[in-house]
């Protein structure tokens, strides 16, 4: 099983990614950071979410309450007060781990093997491990997160907010040399909650009918998609994803693109009528001459374009199937 | 017919859409400005063009030879160092006006009602008849533009050039309030050159051998679109581009984003995996609370977003024909 | 007698430049532009000035309403709603020219030797008049501004109200490759309205009660300067101000700092613990390597460090003595 | 004596700031960083010099290698290739600590009251302290800094060293609510390196020889400033700097002004022709009605404006005569 640390803000669309991640990948731990929420709510929900579906095994680590950088803004519009309103849950059964988060993750990674860090949150806790330890870039067999977007953004028109809130933290790690396979909305808004999904969920268990619970609150003011569980996906399957090595970059000095992934979408223009994001092209980043405006840079980033919703589906509801 | 100012920088696509132009739309003028070539070769080459097509009746206007802030960039690894290379042609058959092109646009469009100006090169001149004359906001019909693009660039990973040479004309001109239809290069991207399109052109008469040496230059290097020709022909014939009526600002202060043109695209964000950019989307700017941050700006631009290509090859080959 | 243009926003403290201007300089004419009030109000105000000091015929040619690209913010916190409140002023004798300011800075620059442009607004005509005939900037003999500051502002902590108001003129101006002569607010500052002068005025003549009466409103809410005579005085008697040749350039981008004129002070700075600001430097821009951080950019500007307030007072006085 | 933790890159005039410290100051820990050099060349010196002073019973524990966001940019122009070029020392007697220095800041201030922080290099260990407890803004009793400028530059014109190179913990750090006090590069560079003094110290002792190596090597390209001592000096004795208590903010995204202290002098600003930094002056941030222009922000940093320095070199030379 692949080895994984998930650093996390639940939640809803997070506490999704840690039931698909309990079951298909060898979880070192839980770091959690502000985010969703508030860091002390995110903790807790880490740690609910975590007894709820029998793992409290796995220990939780808190990281930072916030960015190093700019100040913190949490995303309650969407997950509400408690950062993941919704379920009734009793309290957490024991406490978070005293270790700091970003020391959790120094630690892991410079001692275990090919592990790989999967980030839902603001990248706020990776990039204060790699300014700690940069050995780390090289150390971990990759970084997949849920954040960015390659043409779009949600939190602002051209952002999205897991970036937008740590921008700093963002180019920290997109320039880490790390590589990176990012679950932007782009893709991610191709996985939407379907009401007639969270039905069979709240008729299959206990977990289903939480995480039905869960969906009721996240989908309740109309749109809403899975976002955070594509990236665990992602890692799981790597068929659900079809991904393009392209530049990203993090904007932090826009007026009205900061905390934007520049993706340079260049060698994936389409050349017919038919396709504006081709697949299917052959052109590189490095076909234009060095000093042409036209050359971009090298590629650092695996970019999700299509999502397989179907096969999404199929490995969510059949993972929650296998729990009680 | 429609009247109608033409600001441009030809340039082979400009000369293109020249020639569409003059057969359909009664051409008030021709002012030019510094872009695709200095302006003194971008004024000659507008000269050139009217001669050639037999238009040496349409007046050019001199307008400014770069942006009022930022330096002259120009696209000589596009269009050559003449800024219109390929085709040899005798030199003008009569000198451009002394009237400055902003003074021109200014007096034509407070003296002449439904005025449509189209700008197929950097916004320097229309922005300068802004400042000169606020009002022509309100006395022009609307604004079609070659320029920027909905989600993606060329000129850099995440702008246009038209918009970055002068990005601070195109911020005052996307503020000024007039009515704009953007053919960006998302749009443009869906009008290739076709070698068999150039092959016809050279068969019909000296004006359609004229493009096709003109595009064969231009197609020279591969990959080639017909950008500032869909400005016009989305005016000629409103049905070949469909649009979505959107909020788009310029960045002014990006390091990596300059000059881009942010559209705010989340009304259209699709939500079933099949569409991302849904243009049967119902969803509005002001769907959101007033304090939320999903809520957007009021929409400003109509953004072409599909080009119907056959519509506009057809237009294209058709008017190439009328000509001798 | 020197020819210049004035450039103007009156504003008390042009109206008092321009009281000093029409008797040591050979006024060809006054352009107006908006900035501490509106460009109507700007426009009334320079004719009534000339009206009340016997000088209407020097005409008034009026330019930009406002910035090219940031929208317009004026004064009316230290020049009331008029621009110039206080006294009471019959209308205008006549009208102000139907000819655009910029153009006539253009047309009077290329047609005549040696003259000096005076600009005690916002740099929006004289960047305008650049950008449509760039040769002005060699033909011209020099610009003389009030406006910036060496290492402080006013309007913000960083930046100067003439120069913040419309950053992208002063840039294209500082970029220009004019000689100018910069009456910062470091400058500006050592020359205080004092009570004592403008009861001296008062006493003089009608044109001193009228400066008195100007004075009065300038400095009613206690501190006052008068920034723009400054700008004139250096010009009339160069012995008034020293200077230092500095590089100068604007800060268009800086969230804190945009507007700011950049001094790049480090020639000057003291190596003594008495001086800061070491006039007697020997010191040179390009002593520092090529290479390294601490070589600075060739100096663009002649940056004013101390006035000699009582040859300025002395000036100012004598020549409203003068007038009737 | 004062409890304190240095934070420091030695650096030549770290180094004599750990002199003055070690002799008036309980130091409790030294923590390094990247920044004059790279941390393995700065945490080597800083033991060398606790070792030449005989003071190797202080601890070091090395903290960040470079900034959280930006990449390391290091003086070695000024300060050689090992950071601390100059006198010939042997290896450390002993190895630095294995806490990470950021950990020590965190857990000292934390369980010690009235810590005071000096912090003579990049504040990176500072900001990523303060990120991970943000409570230590209370505990501790003050940050002392070397860095930034009340109206100028060094590194370029607008931004001295120490800020620019992690100008993104600067700003966490001037908006944490610590108390600051700044030694800015025109406090420090009132200090300047005299070349008598060096040949006193050469004569003192062991300890002066070095210092004299230092500032031999230091001084050697012409002017010299003991920049780093002046924030120890001030600490030790207040009444070698007078300050004023200003509102200092951090530019981030200036394209020519990025990483300056942005000090509001406005409420300094005289109104006399003879002081144009006016230190008597009675107005406040405050003065103006809140929605004023004019009305700047709370202070938040003690500026240091003027140095006394024949008091600092007093002190100097006085607590170098009484090492070995």
């Amino acid at each position: 099983m692949q080895k994984v640390i998930l650093d996390c803000d639940p939640g809803h669309d997070d506490a999704m990614a840690i039931m698909l991640a309990c079951k298909h990948l060898d979880v070192l731990g839980v770091t959690t950071v502000g985010g969703n929420g508030y860091l002390k709510n995110t903790t807790r929900n880490a740690l609910q979410v975590l007894d709820m579906i029998g793992r409290s095994d796995i220990k939780v680590y808190p990281g930072h309450a916030g960015p190093c950088t700019a100040p913190l803004v949490i995303a309650d519009n969407v997950h509400g007060e408690s950062g993941m309103d919704g379920p009734q849950l009793p309290p957490p059964s024991k406490p978070a781990e005293s270790k700091h988060g970003v020391d959790f993750i120094v630690e892991t990674v410079m001692s275990t093997d090919d592990v790989v860090l999967v980030a839902t949150g603001p990248l706020t806790n990776i990039a204060s491990a790699l300014n700690k330890e940069p050995e780390i870039a090289k150390r971990a067999k990759g970084l997949y997160i849920m954040g960015g977007g390659a043409y779009c953004g949600n939190w602002t028109a051209a952002a999205e907010f897991n970036i937008v809130v740590d921008a700093e933290a963002a180019y920290k790690v997109f320039h880490s040399g790390m590589p990176i396979y990012m679950s932007g909305v782009n893709l991610t808004r191709q996985c939407p909650v379907l009401k007639e999904d969270i039905e069979t969920m709240r008729g299959m268990n206990k977990v289903g009918k939480f995480a039905a619970e869960l969906l009721d609150f996240f989908a309740g003011g109309g749109d809403a998609h899975l976002h955070d569980a594509c990236a665990v996906a992602w890692l799981i399957d790597p068929s659900i994803v079809t991904s393009a090595f392209l530049h990203v970059d993090i904007e932090l000095t826009g007026t009205l693109t900061r905390g934007m992934t520049v993706t340079d979408l260049r060698p994936l223009q389409g050349h017919t009528p038919e396709a504006d994001i081709d697949l299917t092209s052959k052109k590189r980043w490095d076909d234009a001459p060095e000093d042409s405006p036209f050359r971009g840079k090298a590629p650092n980033t695996h970019v999700g374009i299509r999502l397989d919703f179907e096969k999404f589906r199929k490995l969510l509801l059949d993972t929650l199937r296998t729990y009680e």
